[in-house]
């Protein structure tokens, strides 16, 4: 079995691509109706006659898609513990029915923690692109990663 | 029918109640397999065995049900757009299964917008709070929100 990747392994500027998804119009509907529903990501005609200029998914469901290519892309094969938050989250553009979505990860900064000995947080920097590659969101990330020095 | 809540009617300093949400072992899974399927989201096990200390929801599922008492709860009856993103998102505590999690929003802000007559940037501060009234989550959140004087 591979080694996780940990703390060691990342440096600023590597970069990451993690993969694509499609997000369906019943999706964006059954997201919406559980966590957003705000009429412009639950209904057509309400969509269209938004700024958003048609159906939409809600911000949050961009954001939860792109962790999902995270997690599966990187996070779940490295030794992450877990993130304290988010920074400067930017919905850029509306996602829309039928639009696939890819992520990008680049490490931006690395810092070893005085303070919880063996582990260290990394802060990354996410965007999701559609399929004309047009940003639609971009997000900065820190997360705890273990040390490879602490599992030997 | 009661005039949807516009631009006019938001001052700094106020507060709104959302609500409370009960967060499910079942719908932590669910979220979590959908979204951000890391194994500490997913099993008890490990959860137990991460910093987080038990099965513990996804900060963004979190996020989502936050947005879904702050859209139930204020947004659906006022003339909110949406928004252009979030600042600050802090995950303080993990959010267990059987945690019933209340939100509050108090307004930061407000803005008329120049560049959109008719139209107003209001932003937000969300606090999401647990059974123990622990803080779990605060994050702040401009959106864009039509003025009355602009639907006379």
């Amino acid at each position: 079995m591979t080694a996780p990747l940990a703390f060691e392994d990342f440096t600023p500027g590597q970069v990451f691509e993690l993969g694509s998804y499609e997000v369906s119009r019943e999706e964006i509907i059954e997201f919406a109706s559980a966590f957003d529903p705000q009429p412009f990501h639950l209904d057509e005609e309400a969509g269209a006659a938004s700024i958003l200029g048609g159906l939409a998914a809600s911000g949050w469901h961009t954001a939860s898609i792109t962790m999902r290519l995270l997690a599966l892309g990187v996070l779940n094969r490295s030794t992450c513990q877990g993130s304290p938050g988010i920074e400067k989250l930017l919905w850029r553009k509306p996602v829309y029915a039928g639009d696939v979505l890819s992520a990008r990860m680049e490490i931006l900064a690395v810092r070893a923690l005085r303070s919880k000995p063996g582990f260290g947080m990394i802060t990354m920097r996410l965007e999701t692109t559609n399929q004309t590659g047009a940003s639609v969101m971009t997000y900065e990330n820190p997360a705890l990663f273990g040390m490879r020095s602490s599992n030997t």
